[in-house]
């Protein structure tokens, strides 16, 4: 096997170039803002509705972006005929209810990561968006920027030999008042951030035969950090690491017989990486800006394709992927206790 | 707590200015060639025997570094009246027949890592050289480096706060040819590389109360590689990846509450870290030269002066840590299987 001589292209469209939709967002969180920001600035998208639990934080959010209407319920949203696609921005205990809401009134719905808190959770709600015959799909944006597109080529092209180590970590320290510290609103370190090292390691190995891990529990009692090794099917493996008590580099490696592949921190955002050779035939940059959630757009503009062309969800991230990394984080979770 | 505004100065000695003794060497691989080389350029140490189970190749070794003294057994080494240190650079396998011949024949011994392939092997080892009342030290030269005095100090000053988690990785790729491939001598990552990232770990976080583990077997049936998840007692955690059939960063991370401390890949050789602040107070660059194995020269200089000394071992590395280290791969190994 030889070296490649260039890295293929992204086959990533222009986002600005997308059908135009119009989006109503659930939530007026620090999400919801830069999804919001990022679609006004890089994208064609509308958002043309805003909906809060209160009227007031609603009207704020709407008065920030340049809004129209601002609904201080959630039903308000789902229920304005001007909304094509809702975005579901709420806390992670919120997205089951909030998805079935959405889902039931007809509306295509982008819900924000994890699709659900546990794998029966995204299961009903997958169940609940056949039912209703919209786009449904989680807002895993990583897996849209033109990082991953080329990512994937090598991955399916071989370049790596055998892929045969994952190593990645995803940590943050969090001061102990924030959201992610509180257990009643689902907070800790697996569903906000080993959800990306998870979703990583999938797509990088594939399903997953065998998982073990060990976490320790920060003071409010969520976990504090997680260690977990994934030993995926054929015989390869992850080695995965996430605190909210300390920063870490959060690169991700992929290791291979032929050559390895380190990608920047954070590797979950818009940035580079480095192929190098394993046998000393060189190495390969690419780059792309790292304008972090800036790069939210590049989802939009997918979702936005994908519902114009009549499709039910995205063949990069199907609810099938957002289960199986659900059922992975379940077993985690599970190893912990 | 506030971030420090510079770090604490290397309190390492001048290793030209350490008593100069007189070696004696047992084996003529990769890593005797190194040391050799490195004591040549860097130190005031003599190299005056060399032995190997074949005279010429002895010799070969003895005409490459300007020794005098070319031995055909390892017994006429420990022997000689000359010597004053042997240093044992045989396969791990040979580690303990070589360390008793040595000990047994009165004769301080370094002894390259692993001090033997397992606990075991290294308990009967210790038994001896505290019996023959001789100095004994195993060769984890990485712990004599100035950049870790640095590190040591600021562990001790508390600088990283609360420092809960180490992700560390050493990952290499070796053709199915190379002698680490092979069962018969011990090959395999743990003893030639898990072994620096288990003694990392132990150094930042102390010892170990639970030890989880997953690997994967190369073709030659040697593991080619292993994760472990590492519980410390008071609940602090390592995340260690190694592997044998890829390349990877080989950084190692301690994250803490405070700030977090990364060190440039290889971490287990003479090189730099950065010290930031978790609270965005800023960050700190350490960096010495990164000489790679010519870095073996310091840990020499440590021995010859604890020898002079009339002392038995080092305080840097205690023939303890390593029993302790050796406890630990042999519960990762326990574990892959």
């Amino acid at each position: 096997m030889s070296f490649p001589t260039s890295l293929p292209r992204a086959r990533t469209l222009d986002p600005k170039a997308a059908p135009t939709l119009r989006w109503g967002v659930l939530g007026t969180g620090w999400i919801a803002d830069r999804f919001v920001a990022s679609l006004r600035k890089h994208s064609s998208q509308q958002v043309v509705a805003v909906g809060s639990r209160t009227q007031s934080s609603a009207q704020a959010f709407a008065d920030r972006h340049g809004i129209t209407a601002a609904y201080g319920s959630y039903e308000a949203v789902v229920g304005a005929a001007d909304v094509d696609v809702v975005y579901i921005a709420t806390p992670h205990n919120a997205h089951l209810p909030n998805a079935l809401l959405s889902l039931e009134a007809g509306k295509h719905t982008l819900i924000e990561k994890p699709l659900g808190t546990t794998a029966v959770e995204a299961r009903q709600i997958a169940a609940a968006a056949e039912e209703a015959g919209v786009f449904c799909m989680e807002a895993m944006w990583t897996a849209f920027l033109p990082k991953y597109d080329v990512l994937r080529q090598l991955l399916a092209d071989k370049a790596l030999g055998g892929p045969l180590s994952v190593v990645a970590d995803f940590g943050e320290w969090f001061a102990d008042d924030h959201r992610i510290m509180r257990p009643e609103l689902a907070g800790g370190p697996l569903l906000d951030l080993a959800t990306y090292l998870v979703t990583f390691a999938l797509g990088a190995l594939g399903p997953v035969t065998d998982v073990a891990a060990r976490g320790q529990s920060a003071p409010s009692g969520v976990l504090g950090q997680v260690g977990a090794l994934l030993t995926h099917t054929g015989g390869t493996q992850s080695v995965l690491h996430t605190t909210l008590r300390g920063n870490t580099p959060t690169t991700a490696v992929i290791a291979g017989t032929e050559a390895s592949l380190v990608v920047d921190g954070p590797f979950y955002q818009p940035g580079g990486f480095t192929l190098t050779s394993a046998l000393g035939l060189g190495s390969l940059r690419y780059d792309e800006e790292p304008i972090a959630h800036e790069g939210l757009h590049f989802q939009a503009a997918e979702v936005a394709r994908r519902i114009t062309a009549g499709e039910m969800g995205s063949p990069l991230r199907p609810l099938a992927d957002s289960i199986a990394t659900l059922d992975v984080l379940d077993a985690i979770e599970s190893a912990c206790h």
